[in-house]
């Protein structure tokens, strides 16, 4: 391939469509809405970041390692995760440097493969992050890989690149952070009282005492009967513990929202005699795969009472098969780039839950998916008419220029824009955040911009939409006001 | 959202692309068909309008309670089917005064809200009925929802608005509505001998006496021995009852095509003994819902049989879950907007069916979906190889323009354009045919332009086909010539 | 329809797009790569072509009959096969003469309806035939059909169109046949030591002694123990047998891929007892339909273990519903245009494959679709982590402008480019295989042009990418350097 060195340049229409009548209303609307702060209600950041303020690491710790959309390319490959340093199970810390990796190395090898991202979502946000964030003015290639890693190097350890003052360049209004049930939040209770106090909050992910599936489950359910005081044995008990943490995460993290990542969208509603006698199962460790799911289902119900009751917006997060690559999971763990979107279903699925609740104008749930052809067929008909549903943005492999163009495409017309969220990066890579929101804005403003080219909303309605895709509708259904 | 008042306009050149090489051909194409009768050979409006050729009601009344594509967008804004003045089981007539809901307060919610409907195809069929029917010249709001009201309804009760004469200002060469098969067909009768006569047919829907679920299942079989003297619980007998309903529509409502609305696209090839036991549990009460769905699935199969005899166009529309919210169905009853696609399989269920009569030239079935991942995957082929198959269009949530987009692109390369019927509206908003119409015809003169500024079809091939999709093949398929 | 003549021009930015920004940069691209050499890395031409270098028949042999795209569209519409002279089981040779099926007779037919090929691939690829290997001027219909049956005969017995002249002709460098695993490759054997050695080879197919539901499995594999010296009742000795015959098509054919045509992706990981009961039933004839797709479950795995061993590339071809037209298939056979797609899934089947090898860089496997919801839910996530994996192209229904645009849209955000493998024409239709690749080289051009109208890559990185998908990833991928 042609790796030889180029300019870096963000053109300012970018993503906005190549067809000029497009352009042009992209383009202004686009100017309309491009400054307004950026609301970030679901997303992976590490609190510590903004509760300690310390400057990042070096560039492969900070825009590689831990960043499995980057190396799951180089993965498949063929470059080892050995080589690029990602930690195995049960390491902490600089693992590349403990296991002679050395980071410049990974970045060179990185930098030689750079090519490999063209046209991927990854390659434009690191190129935004590199021309925006570092001014880089040369693409990252072979030749130039030391000089990148010297300045990125360099622009860490300066005071501008402290997570706060990030915050602030960024125009970061507000960032969630998603911490597990037994987490007692401490980093989010440091910022209680500073100027960020209401910029960054928490979100509740109960996965880890409601999936009877994982090895932890029992030890979780015992911390989360000693942290409430209640008898997780007992099935009221242990949703009253649930209960607890949900409220402590209000008081303590000022946490909106719950989070709830199931391998599918299953829910169940089923008696209280076999609600206890699934507990008793999954926590004897008798429970079969079946049955861990039956209790995910009937949860995820439970947990949608207990939003009519405290008022969390409810996200549900279904289709991920995790650890699809047993031998990777078995040596580096969880996260590792090897978890495959898998066919949802949601209709059937969600019925128990929402002939339940699913009236109720004081619940909110906001779904989310991996596959794709659920939006026009199952998600937008949901949100269209249940007042309990709205449709989170495109997610994962699809939070990319086409993936959501095709949402906005197959979601709208029957749900309308009124039954959308706004966006979530859901990254745990600061740096892109911007980069991230900025694609999101230009994709929405193509897609207006095609409708009014083709005169089917007017540019004031236009105007109006591009307000509520980027500001308003997130603020309102994450009840951030 | 920024609800001000705005001009109402209907651009000449609306939803041909924004692209100029396009909309040029597309536009050339659309002025050489765009005058073009309507054929409407699939739908369900109230065939008594035409034959009392009364006036319609009030604006409310027309619009907003009848039209579960405008209500269920309120309902999923958290309006109540209540205040919506949506007429609860067993009620009729004018409910909303019935109940103390003033139509005019319905219709000035709806029009604060009409904000909501912006890029969907209801805000898009609403703007054309209220600018090319009613003459409005802005667009409806808060501010002028009072004036909309009594306009409307002083439009209502004139001459002008009186079915039949609406029937010649839209155009409408033929309108074929939907009875059930223990419908008597009096209003088509009562057209008989009238100028209305072939403008006016009915279709043959038979859901009532196949679909053993229904709680009326055992009922409506009785009926049916009732009105042809045919012993109902001998397998033939039940048969040869819907065999002679079948003529009875041929006869007395000028049918051409019968229409099947099955959860599944499923289809049996029993033997008669099989048969039997099934209708003898099914009449009893006690088949189970596999029963039901195998029952179904033997009908679909001896209705073929009957089309090879009749000559009757078969429809099937499967894919639908009817009545998802269960709390609605419970106190508002059917098609209240709570419907929901569901994943359709046609491969395997098709297959009984295709096996006994699928090669045979005098059968004509018309398969639609609900889920268009079935498009370039299965209708596509099996329309492209099967001499008795042809597509049905894009149907329900996705007759929309990106909807009837997506069918083309996915469905034209495998089974050409002569393997599908133009254009059906499907709907009971009379007042919104003439819009439906003119946005099937404006995207397929889309499509084609597409296909011209691509230089894949020549201009010729392409004026052919904008006739062949508008008026040719549907008169064709459903055997209206 | 307006059937009357009309000029057959090929617009040099045909395919291209509409889009004057878009249109410039594609044909910049397509410039620089039009003139590549062809790389058929799979397809169904008969070597003997090739071996015996005769000229071709006339031109309903040569362009209908053997083609399943052209035949099933004129079925769809109501011709019978036997009118059409495509042969019915057993018969062989020129079925036309034998039948009473005057070949110009099925000529005129097939003219007469040319216009049903308005907007799909095959009468593209008959326009570019007719236009660019035949050098006709108008297009084909009713009026000329005679005068292009002579033509095309009076040029088939050329000099010029003898195989080894066309493939200089069409720039082919090399083209791939596909062999079952017990022929004993005559054809390619006599191409060793000609300068053709290196330009034709085969790939090895084992479907027909891996798939215990045919009626000929027994026999086969009793052949492959004749062919081997294997005691193939032993589950080793039936794998070392497959081994032998891999060998042998490397060494006798210059096999570099092999090719698995199943139902399912599905792959297993029994024990080898397991294995061994698993081959006595299939050998007796007493496995059941679920016990067939375990055993060939299990070989993709076996297979897979052996291309490690031998670096044998590994095509696997999953969800065709084979011979769905049971009429069809009892008087003509396979491969009569009645085989449909259906469903498949990817994440789950093929686990326990990739368990076991998926992370050796040694294993190489090609992946292809008929079901296009995998692209961007399954296979993209797939073929971006695991090393072992890559995409094949758009295939069967699929390889069309619209289908080749989908593919790509949908498969490089996560996959990038250089986890896909370039082109396959996938055709026994030799004439139309410039068309084929012409497509697929316009339509990449075209997908390239957007993303850097777009802004979203660079030019230089565009032509770069044209090269690859054009000529570097087939040969890498393929193993052909």
């Amino acid at each position: 391939m042609n790796n030889a060195p180029q300019k870096l340049t963000m053109n300012p229409a970018r993503l906005l469509s190549s067809d000029p009548a497009v352009v042009k209303v992209a383009l202004e609307l686009y100017d309309s809405i491009k400054d307004l702060p950026i609301i970030s209600p679901h997303g992976h950041t590490d609190p510590s970041w903004f509760a300690e303020n310390s400057n990042f690491e070096n560039a492969a710790d900070l825009l590689i390692r831990p960043d499995h959309y980057v190396f799951r390319m180089l993965y498949s490959q063929g470059y080892s995760l050995e080589e690029l340093g990602i930690p195995q199970h049960g390491e902490k810390g600089d693992l590349a440097a403990s296991r002679n990796v050395d980071p410049e190395g990974i970045w060179q090898t990185f930098a030689e493969n750079y090519y490999l991202f063209a046209g991927t979502p990854s390659g434009y946000w690191l190129d935004s992050t590199f021309a925006n964030v570092f001014g880089f003015e040369d693409k990252l290639c072979a030749d130039n890989a030391s000089e990148y890693y010297q300045e990125i190097n360099r622009q860490l350890v300066s005071e501008r690149f402290k997570p706060r003052a990030l915050m602030d360049e960024f125009n970061i209004e507000l960032i969630a952070t998603t911490e597990g049930a037994l987490d007692q939040l401490p980093h989010h209770q440091k910022l209680t009282g500073t100027d960020f106090e209401k910029r960054v909050i928490t979100s509740f992910r109960p996965d880890d005492v409601v999936d009877a599936s994982r090895e932890d489950f029992k030890q979780n359910v015992a911390t989360l009967a000693e942290l409430t005081g209640e008898n997780t044995n007992d099935w009221q008990g242990y949703l009253n513990a649930i209960r607890k943490r949900r409220l402590y995460f209000v008081e303590h993290g000022r946490a909106t929202a719950t989070d709830h990542g199931h391998p599918t969208a299953l829910t169940e509603n089923l008696s209280v005699g076999e609600c206890q006698t699934l507990l008793d199962k999954c926590l004897k460790g008798s429970a079969s795969p079946v049955e861990h799911e039956l209790f995910r289902g009937q949860l995820l119900t439970e947990l949608a009472g207990m939003s009519i009751e405290d008022g969390l917006v409810m996200q549900i997060h279904p289709g991920a098969h995790r650890n699809h690559n047993q031998g990777v999971f078995d040596k580096f763990g969880r996260d590792k780039g090897a978890d495959i979107p898998s066919q949802t279903e949601y209709v059937n699925a969600l019925k128990p839950l929402l002939a339940k609740f699913g009236n109720d104008p004081k619940l909110s749930i906001i779904l989310f998916t991996l596959d794709e052809t659920t939006y026009s067929r199952e998600l937008a008909p949901l949100a269209g008419h249940y007042p309990s549903l709205k449709l989170g943005p495109a997610w994962w492999f699809h939070d990319s220029p086409a993936g959501m163009l095709r949402y906005r495409q197959q979601v709208t017309e029957t749900a309308g824009f009124y039954n959308t969220v706004g966006f979530n990066d859901d990254t745990r890579a600061f740096l892109s955040i911007p980069a991230r929101h900025d694609v999101a804005r230009r994709v929405d403003c193509r897609y207006l911009g095609e409708l009014v080219a083709n005169h089917q909303i007017t540019m004031q309605d236009a105007k109006t939409l591009a307000y509520e895709l980027t500001y308003g509708l997130v603020k309102k259904a994450y009840k951030l006001d």
